[in-house]
């Protein structure tokens, strides 16, 4: 009752109306896009096939309803009205906070029509089940007319803009608000630099890790009982999460109390399913950590994937592929598959989980590599989005590049060009992987030096202590801030690739014993 | 071509696009309301239960908005517009029976505030979670307050509109509109004068039916497995239908290729399971049967619940538990389950599965007693709305009435008035259980008229026959005619008991021999 006396005594009757019916107003919009979240996550889990037509429309009407809620002239006046009273709140507050983003993405999303809004919902529907039967049948003529489409339909939506630096802007900004595409290519570079020498460093010592074991007969059933223990041991709460198997794994949540991740498993090669899980976790639990009082706000809207990106990388790499995890978990692991691992002592299982070596799939590949994957999709996607390059042109593109950077031949495009779903739903989304790896990085540096006995509590299977400082330090801030404020705010520097290439040339020097 | 240059030149233009308009407002609520419709399966098959609160919320906002999308003043204005033009046209045509639906829906809708439909919604999911601890604990405390509000809710809705006859009239049209506590009244009156002295007539016979062996331990997934089995042969399509496991059972549909049905095992009793699934699945044929053409619109929303229920009956029972079903299925029923059944003969299995035994759960009743639950129901629903009887009075007003009309003492509230969902979300469902099995008798009368070797397809597991006629001649109509009118179409009469009540006498009479 103090609370809310002392609020009225300093507040304007006037803007606390102005506030309660903006915020009326912002609940609803949320609503609709966690319940477009979850037709997302049916389409993708449980729908049958012939769904999808269906649910391309409903989503499309979804996104279109959100869409007129969001950029109602109301929703500007309302904004103005209380934007000098919020001028003089802490910038960090949630009242100023909500405004702020609420601001930044009207300005982004009014002049946007409705109906461009909702094709490029229904688009992305189609593509998705297009992609799913072309990857199916490896086939990129299946899905090359929707790609060309969401890309026509890209130039439709940046039209609508003020020309930016880069053409690319527009689009990266919507999945990493306030950076450039300036911006990240310059901290790739810098990841580069210290990267291509690391990886040439260790092909010429790639005896020194053998990871054969991994590859082998491992029934599913049982890594989905070992997933899903391994899940309740780092925090995955039953009453609360989901766990399903899909194609293509993702995590998106209905609510904080309502997470749902996803995983696939591979009966001849162990690491995926289980570190795919992790990752997985990783954003569920960013999820699950956004505060009730920010949930139903654009503030609760994880925006900065870059962010989203570093908590997955964080649980799959720097947790899931950490000695100290293992050494909590090795002997369930062993007891779960003993004809395949009961020999391996725990070190070679360490080493061959972080091997180095170039290879097909983005998902699975190692921490150092990983990122020359992202490099090449960047690149593809800014010539896609210039023009530079035709999408009949991207398998032959994508081959090429393969080879270049990762001296890899893609055998075909269902492990190549067609291996990831992301273009279904928009470009600008791949950068944010890699930007999570530095951001997980830096995290990471920070976490240990506040959590001296960390390793311990991890080797218990306590993960209680560093579940409590993500979301005191990360979770518990929604999306009040960018991703840059945020690192600032938390680490107290700004992005940066060197405390990542930092632990990589630890970790992999120690290992391939550069 | 033809047919869009012969529309243009009969129809004026003015009217052509103001019937679009409507059309596309009406696409975009339909589009809502089968939202509303996943995010029911999603809760009570898949969500996790802490999902409960953000899904009640998500809920409400799709109703709510959905409302306000129908109520808009410019639907009305759409709908004065149209009207002369449809007076012309063919009275079971799309355009007039759209028109006509949508305008008997919006005079009903329009007059209840948006806000009140929401807290409806938003009460329904709350009521739903607490209804399913209540009966898990068999507790009715737990519930109490939920069904009060919802009652208290309901008098709100009652005072939106002009007094009825009886204050249930409006909450008994919104499931089969047309019909009025009266003409319910009268065909259950008439349907008990044959019942009554029917029931009584076996319960001196009861020896003529053993059924033991329907009681004892059957394999869940043997189960299971046989469900899928006899529900592939009777039409599920697994492209487009889904069939998950829940606490009570329900069949609902995101599209007209998306449809999903439920059941629920019970290991120590085997027809649960089975006869559950085909009712549902009659249900889901009915979904499926929605001409493309009116999907998106109020004439494609399956109002009469009458009818829907006439189509599950129609399927668990009539199909179902007849003769010709089970010299289809009951070999494959005995390889499942051999030890139990092996030695049972079909005709003794027949028997048991019709026999008729006054008993506590109405999902399981037999087909004659089953109306007497569904008159308890109808009677303590009009009592509660009249508020004749109060909510802490109902579970002593449920046993009561259970032990005069079945003769049964109610163990628990689990098993008794906690047994159904329905009262989360409103009154007025319950009578269109019986009203169903009434249809679905008249249905069946034209039905075996019209395929003359019925028999003889179901002997042979050929089920096409009994699915074209369906389709044709009543899920074609989507809810384009009202339930009476449909039956004058369909069978040449209004809705009757007496061919529910001579198909009872002629089965039961033969199996107890009176």
């Amino acid at each position: 009752m103090r609370t809310v006396a002392a609020a009225a005594a300093i507040v304007p009757a006037a803007v606390e109306e102005a506030y309660e019916e903006l915020a009326r107003r912002l609940a609803e919009i949320a609503d609709l896009e966690k319940v477009s979240a979850l037709l997302g996550w049916d389409q993708q889990t449980v729908m049958p096939a012939l769904g999808a037509g269906a649910r391309a429309h409903q989503r499309a009407t979804i996104t279109r309803l959100g869409h007129q809620l969001f950029t109602a002239v109301e929703v500007g006046q309302l904004l103005d009205r209380l934007e000098p009273w919020a001028a003089a709140l802490p910038y960090d507050g949630d009242e100023a906070s909500i405004l702020r983003v609420t601001r930044r993405e009207y300005e982004k999303e009014r002049r946007v029509p409705a109906d461009l809004a909702a094709e490029m919902s229904a688009a992305a529907t189609s593509a998705h089940e297009a992609w799913v039967q072309a990857r199916a049948a490896s086939d990129f003529t299946l899905f090359r007319p929707h790609l060309e489409h969401a890309l026509e339909l890209r130039h439709r939506y940046i039209a609508c803009f003020e020309p930016r630096e880069h053409v690319y802007d527009l689009l990266l900004e919507d999945y990493e608000p306030g950076m450039t595409t300036a911006d990240v290519t310059a901290v790739f570079d810098e990841l580069k630099a210290g990267l291509v020498p690391l990886i040439a460093a260790i092909s010429e010592h790639t005896d020194a890790v053998r990871a054969g074991f991994l590859h082998g007969s491992f029934d599913v059933e049982r890594q989905r009982q070992l997933v899903v223990s391994i899940l309740d041991a780092v925090g995955f709460r039953p009453d609360a999460w989901r766990l399903d198997t899909v194609v293509h794994p993702f995590a998106t949540s209905s609510s904080a109390t309502d997470v749902r991740i996803t995983t696939r498993y591979h009966e001849d090669y162990l690491p995926a399913a289980l570190f795919g899980a992790l990752h997985e976790f990783g954003h569920g639990l960013y999820e699950a950590g956004i505060p009730e009082r920010l949930e139903r706000t654009p503030a609760g809207r994880l925006v900065s994937l870059g962010l989203h990106e570093s908590q997955s990388r964080l649980w799959e790499n720097l947790v899931g592929r950490g000695r100290p995890f293992w050494r909590r978990f090795y002997g369930d692991l062993q007891a779960v598959f003993p004809e395949q691992l009961g020999s391996v002592e725990r070190e070679l299982f360490y080493r061959a989980i972080n091997r180095v070596q170039p290879s097909l799939i983005r998902v699975e590949a190692d921490e150092a590599t990983y990122n020359l994957h992202i490099v090449l999709r960047f690149e593809l996607e800014q010539e896609l989005v210039t023009g530079r390059l035709a999408v009949d042109e991207l398998p032959e593109a994508w081959n090429a590049r393969m080879r270049s950077y990762l001296g890899i031949e893609v055998p075909d495009d269902a492990q190549g060009v067609l291996q990831d779903p992301h273009w279904c739903f928009g470009f600008g989304y791949f950068p944010t992987y890699t930007l999570g790896n530095m951001i997980s990085a830096q995290l990471w540096t920070r976490i240990r030096s506040d959590l001296p006995t960390l390793d311990e509590a991890v080797e218990r299977g306590d993960f209680a202590p560093l579940r409590a400082w993500l979301r005191a330090n990360v979770h518990e801030l929604g999306s009040k801030l960018t991703m840059q404020e945020a690192l600032e705010r938390i680490v107290g520097e700004r992005l940066s690739p060197q405390p990542y290439l930092r632990y990589l040339e630890a970790k992999l020097g120690e290992i391939y014993g550069l």
